[in-house]
């Protein structure tokens, strides 16, 4: 086996400066985003091309190193760092091209390493989209996105990374590439690779190159933001906009009241658009492609039909596209709101969208049993069901006094026992694996140790990701 | 190993009657759809439970014998019964429970042995929809559809059969029971099993229920027929209507002046409801959930536009549902009067959308080069490109004089050049597992045969099909 010191010396000369970093230069690579895992790796390296990712990983195979795969490193899993020292960080930054967009199939393809936001920048213009949308996509790379099958705002109606993947390259374990780049939704010709491929986490193959599905850009939209008496109500608008207005629903978030007020009061250049609090609020967009589409009188039916239910207490249509930006910030604006305040732990629960509000509810006691005054503050996505249901310390604790762990489990075993996910678009990477193999079936933990073993015999990639290493 | 007639003794016993079926009552389940495969199984285990499903598949594989899983046995790829005697062939027809939907959240739990159409009728009036349609719906089996992925006409804007499929139970290869019934749309713990599952087609497991996902049920519809003067034409006007009206589109369909020729001769009860004849035909429906939406306008307002294009030759919008039913079986019937001419082999193609016209093109030439004469009847899905490029023999010829296996690899390679696929809703089977073999790349067939290898090592469930046995 050969001396890592000599595989770096291999890789500084083979990538050059831009494609290897070690030492001190490594650092920003090294720790994740919440900085709470992550060790110095052997170096990062930045390959330029399919070949270079190839020829890192045979190297990185022949010399028992470990390849940890690293997109925007937004992950909140801790998936994209190494837990053990010398593993080399791949980052797959530098490919990052984006190919012309074809209207008349509605497909584009991408490099792996191109920022969600500058490939909704390239697209601006052209009359397509790519409906992909969330907190980190100023940093989020397609290669992540894919690698945990991310989800977002936008999932509900578009569908999740996986569903808008249409072909895919991967570079596998051992070395050889698979050119799996078709640009087809129905592509029956066997088992559905590159579904796999979608949040495997990068622990079966490197993705390196992408055929993305692209929408129609919509010509006409409308947001309103609301003020619910509290998340039951919230959950039965949903449900009503789903029926009526189902087809045009781009967003349909929800928070609370101790996120907005967390949001307020740490983010100065926050403000409040309606007169009245309330107990829960709501985010709605709609589009669309057709301007005889009459948009607002839609919209507007829905939320008179909810003022006349008691579901909605108050509420504002955007009058401007800064205040479209103003409702949707207030929005994406609640991890950071609750992260200036301190200490936090995050849960990233699925339950199916009819039972929010239940969840929610039955959740309450669960952790003001295990740790009294703790403040909940649950918020996400009202269309698919996925709650950020996150947590910050009783007002003057300074932590969760141990109960962490026990918070979390309760949390996740709620969602499953309701028949909805621990896991709902983050992933397992390395935080979550616990979780699963205490609360899912042990077929479905031997299922995925079977495909990890089957695909990656050696554990070369991400090790310790998503299965045990 | 166990004697095979004390198997067959074990399951008549264990099953009943109804459970078990042998000799020659087990001949309705021998062949397949198309009457070309299939030998006498040792017998037709029909169970009634998962545990019985357990049972059924321990036992086969104590004794050595194969487990072919079939639903509606309405395949084209004959994955559904058996290459080598002494099967045994598994139906989940008895296991045929709908339970009920789930209108806040959007899903149905439903027993492997359901008939599509069966839940198309059990949600009728519920104001909920299962969008998926294909022209074997009143045969076509929950399980089945799972096992193929299955696409039909709804695919291009609901997805296909995975991408509907919230939750699964499944019994794998050594008896044991997966329980993936989940009802949310996010799960990421892990692999996406689920999105492996379906497609399999019964080689890694055998699907006893499923949660599905609904969508609300529109409250209006439109539905156009019309003429075209070419493939060209047709693709112009359906990357318009997907632009202008794609959030409304649940229908757009094509097919060729041959096909409609075939369907009025051969199907008596057919009637062409325009004046003009052209070279394409197109089948336009819309739907919206909102009263409000003027969707006769939008329709309309592209079919003018498509008519000062000179995409459109001539068209009608369907006055009633008699007539409405009458342009889809103009549509429906395209299969069944080619059958009725003769001889023919289908082949079932998928390009980018866009490219559709471009492979029928360059198709044609192939096909007249391989068999003079050879009469070329394309048909099928606009929206994702998915093209039934079906053949029926030189007029007055019997057959297709040994060119059978070259038309295929043809339209198959071409297919692959242009970034699509030879095998788009119909599955591998056992039909098209040479295809895959000689066009996809050997890591792609590498790759499914290590997860057969590695979910089944015995070979027990569906051997021969999707990768050799």
């Amino acid at each position: 086996m050969p001396d890592p010191a000599d595989l770096a010396r291999q890789f500084a000369e083979m990538l050059g400066p831009r494609g290897w970093i070690a030492g001190e230069d490594a650092a920003p690579w090294q720790r994740d985003w919440l900085d709470r895992h992550g060790v110095p790796p052997l170096g990062v390296a930045r390959p330029g091309s399919t070949a270079e990712v190839t020829a890192v990983v045979r190297a990185c195979r022949a010399a028992g190193v470990a390849v940890v795969p690293q997109g925007g490193n937004t992950g909140l899993c801790a998936a994209a760092v190494a837990a053990r020292p010398g593993a080399v960080i791949l980052s797959l930054a530098r490919m990052a091209g984006i190919g012309p967009p074809d209207p008349a199939s509605g497909s584009i393809e991408v490099g792996a390493g191109v920022v969600l936001a500058a490939l909704h920048q390239a697209l601006d213009g052209t009359g397509l989209m790519f409906p992909l949308h969330l907190g980190a996509e100023g940093s989020a790379q397609i290669g992540g996105l894919i690698g945990t099958n991310a989800g977002g705002s936008h999932a509900f109606r578009f569908g999740m990374m996986g569903d808008l993947l249409l072909g895919v390259e991967v570079v596998l374990p051992d070395g050889s590439i698979w050119n799996g780049l078709r640009a087809v939704q129905k592509d029956n010709a066997g088992y559905q690779l590159r579904r796999l491929f979608a949040g495997a986490e990068g622990t079966l193959g490197i993705v390196t190159r992408a055929v993305l599905g692209l929408f129609p850009a919509p010509r006409q939209r409308a947001t309103a933001f609301l003020a619910l008496p509290d998340l039951a109500a919230a959950v039965a608008l949903g449900t009503r906009l789903r029926a009526e207005a189902g087809e045009f629903l781009t967003g349909l978030e929800f928070f609370s009241d101790l996120g907005l007020g967390l949001a307020l009061k740490h983010l100065p250049g926050l403000s409040y658009p309606l007169a009245t609090r309330g107990g829960a609020y709501v985010l709605v967009e709609v589009a669309s492609g057709s301007d005889l589409v009459p948009l607002d009188d839609i919209l507007a039916g829905v939320l008179e039909w909810g003022m006349g239910q008691g579901l909605v207490l108050d509420g504002a249509l955007a009058a401007s596209e800064a205040q479209r930006a103003g409702f949707w910030r207030l929005r994406e604006e609640q991890p950071e709101g609750q992260r200036l305040d301190g200490p936090q732990l995050k849960h990233d629960i699925a339950v199916p969208p009819g039972r929010i509000a239940e969840f929610v509810a039955r959740a309450a006691p669960l952790c003001q049993g295990l740790l009294p005054g703790v403040r909940i503050n649950p918020f996400g996505h009202l269309g698919d069901g996925n709650i950020h249901y996150n947590l910050s310390p009783p007002e003057g604790a300074g932590g969760f006094a141990g109960t962490d762990a026990a918070l979390g489990l309760e949390l996740a075993r709620l969602a499953t026992a309701m028949g909805g996910s621990f896991a709902a678009e983050h992933g397992l990477g390395r935080t979550k694996i616990a979780l699963a193999d205490a609360l899912r079936p042990p077929e479905e933990r031997r299922l995925m140790r079977a495909l990890k073993q089957a695909l990656d015999p050696d554990g070369v990639l991400n090790p310790g990701v998503l299965v045990e290493g």
